[in-house]
């Protein structure tokens, strides 16, 4: 008997669900009985809210669809696990359900907050001897985990934003009076996905005239100045900026007009109007029309503009996570290696998870130019590969077709 | 000699190009010699900014490129003409260039404003005898033009919203806590965009749970108690309402709100979202997390996810106007007709311009439930065939390729 269980953590990605499709298949290539669902995550698994995936995902179609389901198929938790000294009985309750479940492998598919939990899982693990093997399979479109060239998930968010910003810079140019477009990017810490508008400038597209990343200090007068540079040629332009910069005190941009309505469980506070904000500014100190637009969660569901390249490589890292588990590795996270750029070739590794979890990387302040108002070249030359490709959604009805879970747990 | 002239005014839609490609290759086909594009509407013919089209779209890729592209092509303006009475010498200012060019016919892409347009030129002609043929071709995502069954760019934005509500749902339903999302959609007076996003329930989504038209007058009580009610299962939920919503007193939702963003260069408040303020409202009575996503005008340049049948009727209804023209019409505006529903069929007919030109559409009473908290299955009916197949954005490296107008002016 060789059972395994998958969960899925954090916020979902437009590719989250190949991973998942990914760990489901290869777990039964490789000879695995059942393949279980945690719903909603570690959380999910202590509640013993768990799925048979052989009985939802029963044929090439529902794999298909798979693919191009947005948002996590198994549903997500925000839970940390905590501390094990002193919280054994919740780490002993994990090792029960597992054991009942007779899980020989435990798959993770998260960021570096989720990581969080294989490390500690897998520590415990060790502690007491548990042959049950733990592995992470990265995930976030905030392409913001150590180790990994890039997250999957970020491929496809890249996309979006790209070709979105494409469309807003046309529809923001078609007056003939200057109208200043301010669109916000999801990024509280790296500016990983706020570059990806930078993407836009192609030969038939002027691009996106300024691009504020969280990497570098926010001044609101020298922003002011920026854009009035640009104004002074009375046209139009479209800024981008990351709903996570900061001004010199440390306090978000979007501090200094309104409250923050909803802090998480792990202290993020939730981010909204930066570019409101910064929109009001605009309009109050040179009187042009200003639009703020929110790319909202759009960017993480968008899975209608799947990049191929990404999907593929989502469900690789699922894979890779079952064959190394198979193998005998526990307490790793697999990762991304770029061997070539163009053309592009990226294998999978592995790494300890201990390096990971709990791990932010942020942009590489030489891939912003010195001003603090672009992209260098670099960036550019380092996302493009990762936007490459498409996949057709299944239109049914006018509508890209997707796959639901019926949640009702199978072990109850 | 035999030049025609067109011009897109007012917002632009996805599908704006497929008319202005339909006036172009049909004026072609019927033996036009010249083509001219008015760069920014009737204001770049005042200001002589006017483009030959035969040297802009040189071959089949420019062509299927400008059906794929967002935006207007030609620019666009919110430029009304003044009364004829009084205002004679821009009406022969217009008059003289026309005829310098030797135009016999004038081809006006717009909404009900820009109607108003042709509807003062054709007036003029008639009184000064000029026989210069003067067609309306409707557009607007908004879908508020009178006796045509829809216009053309609607089907575009409402398979975008319905598309873009069923990621939104799958996105919010993953925690396993309740979160109510708010989508704001446009729509000052007319729910017919706020509607579409009832398209998304299907065989596999949920639907939005709450749909909110400004053709209703908006209770905020009534609002938190119907919320609360699917509150009391402890369940996510989504929720659509229109950027137009009213209370009683015909003051906007967003006008509610204490929080001012800024103020205008014209003394105007300008007022947090209608989605923002109802979130909070949900907020601070249930202490739930809620998220606001607004569509902004990514709902009218979302380009890569067009309508088939939309960007092809808007295709006819450019063809039409110059077939219409050419045959002797003026004054005229081309709309719609559908004669089937299932299957649907949709032949192009003229209506006089002055039945349409600034009259608004509103969504009939009885095709919103009794309690103005949905729409009835007859208005789903009527919207499913506009958002029917699909057309393939052309992608280079990753992104979809457009069109851009190189803007110097032809004639100065």
């Amino acid at each position: 008997m060789k059972n395994v269980i998958v969960g899925q953590s954090g916020g979902p990605t437009a590719v989250i669900n190949s991973s998942l499709l990914g760990v489901f298949k290869t777990a039964k290539d490789r000879g695995a009985d059942k393949v279980y669902g945690m719903v909603h995550g570690i959380k999910g698994l202590l509640d013993r809210n768990i799925v048979d995936l052989t009985s939802r995902i029963k044929n090439d179609l529902d794999m298909d669809l798979l693919k191009r389901t947005p948002s996590s198929f198994l549903g997500s938790c925000r839970y940390k696990l905590p501390d094990i000294d002193g919280n054994e009985k919740t780490y002993d309750k994990i090792f029960e359900i597992l054991k009942e479940l007779e899980i020989v492998a435990f798959f993770y598919i998260g960021g570096n907050d989720s990581m969080d939990t294989i490390m500690r899982l897998s520590d415990y693990a060790k502690k007491i001897n548990s042959p049950i093997k733990f592995m992470g399979v990265p995930k976030t479109i905030d392409n913001d985990l150590a180790i990994t060239d890039h997250t999957p998930g970020y491929g496809s968010a890249a996309k979006y934003i790209a070709a979105t910003a494409k469309e807003i810079i046309r529809d923001g140019l078609v007056y003939d009076y200057p109208v200043v477009s301010v669109v916000e990017v999801m990024g509280r810490n790296a500016g990983w996905l706020t570059a990806a508008t930078a993407l836009a400038k192609s030969e038939d597209c002027e691009g996106v005239d300024l691009v504020y990343l969280p990497e570098v200090t926010f001044d609101i007068e020298k922003f002011t100045k920026d854009v009035g540079k640009f104004l002074q040629e009375n046209r139009s332009l479209v800024i981008a900026v990351s709903e996570g910069v900061k001004v010199a005190d440390g306090r978000y941009v979007c501090e200094l007009s309104e409250h923050v309505d909803y802090v998480d469980e792990f202290g993020h506070k939730q981010l909204a109007g930066t570019a409101r904000f910064l929109a009001g500014k605009i309009a109050e100190k040179y009187g042009v029309k200003t639009r703020a637009i929110e790319l909202s969660s759009l960017q993480r569901c968008a899975a209608h503009i799947q990049s191929r390249i990404d999907m593929t490589e989502a469900f690789n890292c699922g894979g890779a996570a079952v064959k190394a588990a198979f193998e005998g590795c526990s307490g790793m996270v697999v990762t991304l290696k770029r061997v070539s750029d163009y053309p592009y070739i990226c294998v999978t590794e592995t790494a300890d998870v201990h390096l990971i979890a709990n791990v932010e990387k942020k942009v590489p302040r030489e891939w912003i130019n010195a001003d603090g108002t672009n992209v260098m070249p670099a960036l550019v030359h380092y996302i493009k590969p990762l936007i490459q490709a498409e996949i057709t959604p299944l239109w049914v009805n006018g509508l890209p077709r997707h796959i639901r879970l019926d949640a009702l747990s199978d072990i109850k």
